[in-house]
């Protein structure tokens, strides 16, 4: 499709699409520009009171708050200055009759996507909003992505493994319901991330190994697999994000001197929402949230507050010993409703929460979120150990998402 | 193209498309939505410091600042929900081959730049970011919008007046000057708005002007001259925005309850820039920014700081009287170069500023703003009563606008 370059690496030599290079040098580009801009815009930060006290450190300092949004803007405008580059064989051409629209479309419909939550996760940064902004308001910004879906492909038909095939043929067209999940899928991983948060570097890190993770299976499947424009598309997007959220990991490991806030949350998650769904392989991108989605299942019980959920759930630090440990939350099982009833018993007796009993019926048990569950199981550790703690555990989770995607899927599916 | 709906109004009856219909009614709903949230909101921006002082009262109130921001939001979820309407049509015709992708991406292009220049102008309210981000960060959010209309017009032909005919032909190629044209009216709409503030209500009340200025334009143009897809395009855009606004302005008039702060001014200049563009009126839409032009004219000896500018321009408030005065500014002629010795001679010999020379070569004279040049013309005078100047001011431009427009423009040019 394009003018390509040959690439000599690791001894052997391949053929590299034009605008994929292009964007590698953008990346880069925005890499520097966040290394550079971040502390240059501390201050601007603090004197705009957009700062937070660092509760797991001995001196408790001000460290400035909401700098996704940085990252953000370098993120957008290097897809700005991208966009013309995949298009530049057409613009030559001359003739706009055959000008690839509905290719172009794509480009802007993630952008805006990506804009809009942007700008959602900076005014909550800023302003605190409800709850129930939070869910309905990428629903809304996801809108056009599904539109985009359903004007360019609107397939909505799954592929069925084999040993259903004589029960329910090889595929089955789900229809509308293909789009729920979608929206859902949006919603999902800009609040999935968001969860999985709250000690120096985490958010931003596994962020990262994501969109590391979601680049190696681009590359994987362009090299290997058939060529598909969806896997370019997914990298002229997670290229750009790589570089300006390396920026960000620069200054947000620990210890922080900058805190990403929920705008970068957000758009990690829009980001990686768009890629899976107009990329075509958003069921893949969900094989790369598996820590995201245990955790997610493991907090049910206090996101829907069948047990009583504190506003902060991250690890408490100790001053004297410098060590986190995990934060604890108190009810009476009387209390509790069925739901909550039911899920204390399966989680004690699963020993998923350590927990204790006293006389007067008081329960006290740790928070239910996977940071809480790593003290857990190593016992009082420093901020940073714990930290590779999870990424250890994210990286594993992204080779058994391969697993899954390679070996399994092609014993389980025809291909 | 579309469905009629046929409307009886005023005796008489006419058909309007079905969109139009539903777009009516999506911003009636705008309107409403923000007459019941913004109230709500203040003490959630009280809450995160978002407030000003308002310097023009005696009481000195604290308001709550950048509510353009809960309107810009309004705007964009409108836009979001609208977007299906007008291709309701190509849907049901089940062929998606013939889907009009090109058209579709407008929409999408004009809210990307839209909710680019939201963020931008939040941003701007929040981080107080330095002078130069506000003059590149709209032209970069401006390049989606070329890019449309490079690949669905790229007409960057003038039509010459005919007296111009036997020297220059009918009309002239300008080529990539036509792009720089465009990528500068995105800029200079959303900063003129900006320059022209600091009195009550004055920002949303001349957008509003402007906004019904070009709806009715669009109006006359769909219903008596040819049928252009443009104008309906930009009615899809400006309805929702003058309902979105019209709910600011309750809040906003004076006495203000809110400000709207730069997110207003940036949405508004963008979005009266993003229809001129793809609606393919662009020089139209600068007619209607008559005032806004003669200030900004009148304003480039401080602006390019060839006369000294104070942070504020503001008129001065007298709380013995509750009267305004026009502000000052100071300077000794010979510390001038040679452009501010100039302007100052030029604009003095005009009457176009009021200066008092005192014996040892220091000037002080108006700040260059029309605000001040009214409180010139009429004397010391109340807030609301300047407010309503401009506003007749404005009302008079869009009335000459059209006199341009219409009669002036058919004896000028052939059609």
């Amino acid at each position: 499709m394009f003018k390509t370059f040959e690439v000599h690496l690791f001894g052997g030599s391949f053929a590299l699409p034009l605008p994929i290079l292009v964007s590698v040098i953008i990346s880069i580009g925005a890499y520097f520009v966040g290394l550079n801009l971040i502390p240059k815009m501390k201050t601007m930060f603090i004197a705009a009171k957009l700062y937070g006290t660092d509760m797991n450190k001995k001196s408790q300092p001000k460290i400035p708050e909401a700098f996704g949004v940085v990252t953000g803007c370098i993120f957008l405008i290097s897809l700005f200055l991208f966009i013309p580059v995949p298009f530049v064989g057409s613009f030559s051409n001359g003739n706009m009759e055959e000008f690839p629209h509905h290719k172009f479309v794509e480009f802007i419909a993630a952008m805006l996507s990506i804009c809009c939550m942007i700008l959602l996760g900076f005014a909550d940064d800023v302003l605190n909003l409800r709850w129930r902004d939070k869910l309905y308001l990428p629903t809304i910004a996801s809108l056009p992505l599904l539109m985009v879906y359903y004007t360019n492909c609107n397939s909505t038909t799954i592929i069925l493994p084999k040993f259903v095939h004589q029960f329910l043929g090889t595929s089955i067209d789900i229809g509308v319901l293909y789009y729920v999940y979608m929206g859902m899928l949006a919603v999902f991983c800009t609040n999935a991330i968001n969860i999985l948060a709250g000690i120096n570097g985490l958010e931003v890190c596994q962020s990262l190994i994501i969109a590391g993770s979601i680049i190696l299976f681009n590359l994987i499947e362009l090299f290997t697999g058939q060529y598909r424009d969806g896997y370019e598309f997914s990298l002229y997007i997670m290229l750009p994000y790589a570089g300006a959220t390396l920026a960000l990991w620069k200054y947000n490991r620990y210890p922080s001197q900058v805190f990403v806030g929920d705008t970068f949350n957000y758009l990690s998650g829009m980001t990686f929402a768009v890629v899976g769904i107009l990329g075509h392989f958003s069921k893949t991108v969900l094989l790369f949230f598996i820590p995201q989605i245990i955790n997610f299942i493991y907090s049910v019980p206090q996101l829907f507050r069948f047990i009583p959920c504190p506003r902060h759930r991250l690890p408490k630090h100790d001053p004297k010993t410098d060590l986190l440990n995990y934060s604890k939350t108190q009810f009476r099982v009387s209390d509790l409703n069925v739901l909550g009833k039911l899920s204390y018993f399966v989680f004690k007796h699963a020993r998923l929460i350590r927990c204790e009993e006293e006389q007067d019926g008081v329960v006290t048990c740790n928070n239910f979120t996977i940071i809480n569950f790593a003290i857990l199981l190593t016992g009082p550790i420093k901020e940073d150990k714990l930290n590779r703690v999870l990424i250890v555990f994210q990286l594993i989770c992204t080779g058994l998402a391969l697993v899954i995607r390679y070996p399994l899927a092609h014993y389980f599916y025809e291909y």
